[in-house]
């Protein structure tokens, strides 16, 4: 017998509207006690006049208490309904890209809230990052198997959220053996993927269109690639014809994996790495009176939470001023974003401020944001989080 | 001897900050009586302190009392200046596009407020929507000459701007003659441009990139192209393999030149159209169970001003829904608003509230801008006018 987690009255517009997020403070305790519900646990969520809505799972103690998987309550989140989803997802993923690469469940935004999974080719990189996500993972890995048959798959559990959630973190192989590096080629260039240890799944499939905009431009350009990772933008520019490229990281292993993706791609002769850390490298390159024709920004977020909205835009306003200073005359500026609490007019504005500063004109050519294999949901804001301004920079 | 135009004290701050715009009451009227200045003359933007801080064209009887031209006090808006503002902007449009079509001049986003250039290869045409633009029309001219040395120079001087500036609506060529049709080439696809009698300068090359990504999605599916004015959307969607389209449009005019654009890229077999109200048809088709895989919203702007937004907004609400219903499952809706007064958020807000009404599920899986010779300037947010989104609608 299934339980049940009755609202409040009123409390089910956010639902209603297309949200799939519950709060504690939302849930009718007296009718149904959270506090008795097992952490983990499957139940149909009902308004206020005892009306199914739909299928949650629970997690008591967490600030959201419930998340929605379906909004049919005679579903269950079994193997039956992630076949469906993941089914629904491939569908969108295989229209949009030729090759299996993407990320091909995203969370909310695939109506499946706390999973997330990255497609290289036939090695899956899940995330659960919840309790009630982290349950199902048996059902995860089979109804991955019925749909895809991979021939590995890595649980990569090993997020923040999943300490909010009171979750070990975990990083194994639950299907298969990981004997040779794992490729990712996007937009024509090929990479190698650190699953076990890399961040995230090990690559950043989120930026995909937008490092696709930049390859049109960086022929014949020096390009300085800040907080470049594994390379995933400096070595496409080289692959697209850039004439040098520099990547600053503070992180040896990522860098050793750019010079890795470099020689990869036979590009290795314009590829240099520098391992400091970003404010100090940038400063250290204008006193040396270096310039480049394209500098890309993405940061981590500057911002994870909205307390650090203020320190992080000071943040976020001395990169860009930083990276101004170094531009040739008449040049590009990629500034990135992955802070969810930076609107992409706050981050306009951190730009337009630090061009003042340096006294020099911009024109906003290219508002990016994360690729369709990332889509949003339109009731969920929170799932809207990447933003990348093109900006040509140039004196009057 | 150029006259001066003195600010009150901290009336400078957007200036400072990048902005171009001055308002009449920032003026210190006492050192520099505004109501003297001759309308549309030049004057010397000074701050309290009397310091230069750019040149500007003034116009004592708009509410946007002086426009600035340079932030260089010794330069003037002389043909000099014009050449120097033309050559920067084809500098990016040829690093941007291999083809001589695209919107040359955007005004403020190319430092030339009031000034908007479109190039249709050889015949240019040009919008002066202020007074001080209409006065250096003659320069603008002999800039274009020395710059591009076009066959044909169109002034299309008709547009609602020009009212608020009490300049009369006047369409005239004013270099060579057009003989022969004027044809846009645009994402491969070729259209014939009514520069003299059309909407505009004829041809709306904003949308050019957001048309780019719906190209990619339409191969044997049905599409409906709604305020379809000469078939950009839907002639570019049967080029790119739609096996039907439906262009409705309420103008004769507008659709007489789809079916000519139609016939010009031979798909005329699979493009109709239908002379309607865009709510009319939309309903009429609902009834008789028409059902579409690809819809395309492109309205003119229901939000003119700030007064209109709550009416705009139900309306963009109601033409969501009535597209969304006409949606076959798995489907794709492209909503777009060239309303400056809706965010791109809020726009998501009306897709989303469509979405519910209809009991479908959406993904934002595509949000795009205007296209990047309609540069933004970074201090002046109502650059940034255009939005579009791609949607994915299925149901659970």
């Amino acid at each position: 017998m299934i339980q049940r987690l009755r609202l409040k009255p009123n409390a089910d517009r956010r639902l209603k509207a297309g949200h799939l997020w519950l709060y504690s403070n939302e849930i009718d305790v007296q009718a149904t006690p959270l506090k008795s519900i097992k952490p983990g646990a499957r139940a149909v969520v009902e308004a206020a006049n005892g009306k199914p809505m739909g299928i949650a799972y629970v997690n008591p103690n967490s600030l959201i208490c419930a998340r929605v998987v379906t909004r049919n309550p005679d579903l269950r989140l079994d193997r039956s309904l992630l076949v469906h989803r993941f089914n629904q997802a491939l569908g969108l993923r295989k229209r949009l890209f030729d090759k299996p690469y993407y990320r091909m469940i995203n969370s909310e935004g695939d109506l499946l809230p706390g999973l997330i999974i990255d497609r290289f080719d036939d090695v899956l990189v899940v995330r659960l990052n919840t309790l009630g996500m982290e349950l199902a993972g048996q059902d995860v890995i089979e109804a991955l198997d019925q749909v895809l048959s991979p021939r590995v798959i890595v649980f990569k559990n090993d997020s923040t959220g999943r300490r909010r959630e009171q979750l070990e973190s975990k990083v194994e192989v639950v299907k298969g053996e990981l004997t040779e590096p794992v490729i990712v080629e996007e937009n024509g260039v090929r990479f190698s993927v650190p699953v076990l240890d890399g961040k995230r799944t090990g690559w950043f499939f989120d930026h995909r269109s937008n490092r696709a905009w930049l390859n049109a431009f960086v022929k014949d350009k020096r390009v300085l690639d800040v907080y470049s990772y594994t390379g995933s933008w400096g070595v496409q520019a080289a692959t697209h014809g850039a004439s040098q490229v520099l990547c600053i990281d503070n992180d040896a292993q990522a860098l050793n994996g750019a010079r890795e993706n470099a020689a990869l791609n036979d590009v290795e002769d314009r590829v240099s790495v520098l391992e400091e850390d970003a404010f100090e490298a940038l400063a250290a390159l204008k006193t040396e009176g270096e310039r480049f024709d394209v500098v890309i920004l993405d940061p981590p977020p500057f911002i994870r939470r909205r307390k650090d909205v203020t320190r992080g835009e000071r943040a976020y306003g001395q990169l860009n001023r930083e990276a101004i200073r170094l531009l040739s005359n008449d040049s590009l500026l990629l500034s990135a974003s992955s802070s969810l609490h930076l609107s992409m007019d706050r981050l306009t504005e951190c730009v337009r401020g630090a061009l003042r500063h340096q006294d020099r004109n911009g024109q906003i050519i290219f508002q990016g944001h994360q690729g369709p294999d990332h889509p949003i949901h339109p009731a969920i804001p929170e799932t809207a989080y990447l933003k990348a301004l093109g900006v040509r920079v140039f004196r009057d």
